[in-house]
């Protein structure tokens, strides 16, 4: 059995144990604290050449994984939506691959449990801090798998993603520790002795945990799951998205070497990579090895593992219909600069990105006058052209377009209503190749049936509905409604009135939703800050779980209970 | 909006802080605390009687819900195991009385979703306490529903249940408020104002939990389920079991009294009587209404619950088969009388009772030399023996047989191989009614294909194999097999072996499951005590939950966030 080496182990814990600690502080408080600087200035002169070099070297090449047992077959699947050649070849991983790893990675577990969850939590926050020595490899990966602009990419794709996975650990930490490694309990019995029984508890994770990662946010919307199973004592098996497999293959051989340094079983995290087509992911959830799902991507897949991974917990993050409702403001400008970068980050491809905004037919009062439903859908689109009116700030902003599915969308759109923002394609000088695009506004009038296909649907990429609704009262139905048969991310409501405010609070609250209000500064309705804010709330058609509560740690364990007669 | 009477509320929790207080430290520390006495007499003079005539006075009658929706139909299930006429008629529940009936529970929610995670548990404690003052009447109505002896009646369907109970409020408690009600997020902005961001934070409750009782322990497995999900801001809608309604219909009509009382809509909590054979449960359970569940009883139904109560949270016990380890002792007399007194206690018809005993073919060692496979069954007969040799004390261990099909699998559980121990019908002067039967033992050969007709299907009621194994490592094979197949709720094991011991508890560990070791004194395998021991895994098919801990409450809930720009 591999069971650690005590003393790296240890000194991981000291090294660490401060960090641990204010994280924990962090979620309890959710007041600002990271401790990955979001500035890529911060990491070093020379870092941006050295992780841009690093990326380099990657390209066009085999991705080892050393040690991990391999098929010998290699695939490469990756296209930059930059046009950047990427070439790199992965294990392909079949299902003779597959057998001969699944009791590899269990053979690591009983070591692993026996690190505890202070070891585990340490080792954890060491691959985190590779991970974060390495921020601007993994921006550039990030870039050339998803799309998102470099800033984005090194953003949301390191620190952010970052703060994700130390929330997770942290959560996982705490959830595990919250019953004593041991009790003695004593029971009185009258004038008799008491009863004496000693009470060893241990946290024992469930088994192989699988993670499916997806095409937009591979670090981001990974390493919550990855690290909460890994921290919770289990083994992780990556499945990356065939076209973003980069992120999470950096990630798997940055743990496998922590893993060993310390001790453990290099194969308790592995990755899984395919070849277009080969879906995967539908035989590995349904192994009896597999005991937790993390899922990001569309709802159909979403539901199918729901369905029929019986055997695994399941925590998925699908796709939603995110509202903006607007009723009334007194930052008739701030609401709509707001808006606009929110709808122009990343070109929409968030699962946050708002798409229906629920204006009444009648317009709303605003501090610059009263304005037609035709003056806000208009002062929107101004307020998006002018933002992404010049080039190299669009390109800035928007990124790539992912792949040709939301391209299509996007040039379908018209067909759903009067366009009202047409998207315009831009130039990067950068990326010849890239597809890029300025997101589109499209008419719809919640009185006719007909636009329900289009306010009614996940519409995922740079096309949101400016609805059309009769009131505020019927945006707060439909609201409700869409929640309640879509679920939603996000909702977004721009009232002057509390009685609104109070309206729209208790529709988030029986439907779980997680409203932000009024927001006309530098945050936004798509951006969620780890250790604060929550991400879905989980009680939505949208998500089952949320980025990161108790709930979300809790079910990757059991507490295993040994009990023994103590002397009296 | 039936928003609370805040001052009752007040002073609930004026009253009832300092018992959740020292209950949330007890979920802590795991050590000994009950504020619910265990001996009849600590009830105050007088209560027994009045307990009785309560009961009395119920029977032959109509019980009343007033205030909820009903259909004008009644409905009476109850058959005592002793013989004992109920005749209490229940409002019968059609389609037509919960299409009533789920709207009204609904609206009650927002109010008692303002009651906050305090005023909550404040309220349920409120419950718990009037349950408390009325024991004796509950210990009546659980011995008469569920065919236990008195005193274990009293005890596990009085104090104990009500420990279940309250650890849970102290676990929905403590979930609830990890997060803060509110948060001010200031990021720093280099040289410009910082971002500020206030964020509220509110524990919704999910909807309506539907909660489908037990016969054999109608408040101990049915408190935990129906705590956790009114503290947690749920409605609960109680659908008991047909033979064992009058202990979940009293707790109905006084949590809808206290809930009143306080304020708060009755309807957030009711009762859902069916007559024999109509199955309401199934139909509940799909209801788009009903967003958690609580489930006790056979595999095959929760089974059923898991995969097709999709949008609920369903929470499971089902049934398993335990297994007791025996490969030698220092104390084998203790040992024998031990384990005769867990085979023996309410005729074996607990979730947790022993069922595989796994002994070596060629014997144990122990204290009083080594024991051969049949020594060791016919002593173990002997003690089982002597236990119920005296009629009072077996009707007192006993109780009564629930139903046929227990008794009827008693009786063939003769056919499954050669009885060691025949079971023996046991005279009740007081109930002459009454099935009274004492455990069987019978002898199997794990060698023979098939003696797994016995010890891998769940044989519930009095019937236990002794399993004569190959040798210790051969019963550790089979224990395995046995927790990942079937489940168990609890194992135990006897052993002077440290490297046997270290061998169950890997395995139980990696099979997630409960272990006693070398129990010989007054602590039962078939026992478990609120606040400190957990009552299954939650990890292996027996159960997918366990009481209690943070996952059985997690679910319950969703935060939901509120964000605003704070002035900078």
């Amino acid at each position: 059995m591999t069971t650690g080496n005590g003393s790296t182990t240890a000194q991981l814990i000291t090294k660490h144990r401060p960090t641990l600690d204010r994280a924990l502080d962090a979620i309890r408080t959710r007041e600002f604290w990271t401790p990955h600087p979001e500035h890529p200035k911060a990491y070093g002169e020379g870092a941006p050449e050295e992780g841009k070099a690093a990326f380099d070297a990657l390209r066009g090449s085999r991705f080892e994984v050393p040690g991990q047992p391999v098929s010998g077959e290699w695939t490469a699947t990756e296209v930059s939506p930059y046009g950047l050649e990427m070439g790199i070849s992965y294990p392909r991983t079949d299902e003779g691959a597959i057998d001969a790893l699944l009791p590899v990675m269990s053979g690591g577990l009983p070591g692993w449990r026996q690190a505890g969850p202070e070891g585990r939590a340490a080792v954890c926050l060491e691959i985190l801090a590779r991970i974060s020595a390495r921020t601007h490899e993994f921006a550039q990966a990030v870039m050339h798998t998803s799309g998102q602009a470099f800033m984005m990419a090194f953003q949301a794709g390191g620190p952010h993603a970052q703060d994700r996975g130390m929330e997770a650990v942290a959560y996982a930490y705490a959830e595990q520790t919250r019953t004593p490694e041991r009790a003695v309990w004593e029971k009185p019995q009258g004038k008799r002795d008491p009863l004496r029984v000693t009470k060893e508890f241990t946290a024992a994770g469930r088994g192989i945990a699988l993670l499916i990662g997806c095409n937009t946010f591979p670090t981001w919307n990974g390493f919550p799951g990855f690290f909460a199973s890994l921290a919770t004592g289990n083994a992780v098996l990556v499945k990356p998205h065939p076209r973003a497999v980069l992120p999470l293959a950096l990630t798997v051989r940055i743990a496998r070497e922590v893993l060993a340094e310390a001790g453990f079983a290099a194969d308790l995290v592995a990755l899984a990579a395919e070849a277009e087509g080969d879906g995967i992911a539908k035989n590995l959830a349904t192994r009896p090895e597999i005991k937790v799902i993390d899922y990001t991507g569309g709802s159909a897949f979403g539901e199918w593992l729901e369905a029929n991974a019986r055997q695994a917990q399941v925590h998925t993050e699908k796709s939603g219909v995110n509202t903006v409702l607007l009723d009334s403001t007194d930052d008739y400008a701030g609401m709509l600069s707001n808006l606009a970068f929110s709808l122009s980050l990343y070109s929409g491809q968030m699962c946050t990105t708002p798409q229906n905004l629920l204006i009444p037919a009648g317009g709303v009062a605003t501090d610059a006058g009263h304005k037609s439903y035709d003056e806000v859908v208009a002062d929107l689109g101004a307020a998006v052209s002018k933002l992404l009116g010049d080039d190299a700030r669009a390109n800035a902003l928007l990124g790539a377009i992912v792949g040709d599915q939301v391209r299509e969308r996007l040039e379908s759109a018209s067909s759903l209503g009067e366009v009202a923002l047409p998207s315009r394609a831009v130039e990067n000088p950068e990326f010849p190749d890239a597809t890029v695009r300025t997101p589109a506004i499209v008419k719809l009038d919640a009185a006719k049936p007909e636009a329900e296909a289009g306010y009614l649907a996940e519409c995922f990429g740079p096309v949101s509905f400016a609805v059309a609704v009769g009131s505020t009262e019927d945006a707060l139905t439909l609201l409700r409604r869409t929640l309640r048969e879509k679920g939603a991310m996000t909702v977004a409501a721009y009232t002057t009135s509390a009685e609104v405010e109070r309206q729209v609070e208790e529709v988030c609250f029986d439907e779980s939703a997680q409203l932000s209000l009024n927001l006309t500064g530098g945050v936004y309705v798509n951006q969620t800050a780890g250790f604060s804010d929550f991400h879905g709330s989980g009680g939505n058609p949208a998500a089952n779980c949320t980025l990161c509560d108790g709930a979300f740690v809790a079910g990757r364990f059991r507490v295993v209970e040994v009990r023994r007669m103590a002397a009296s």
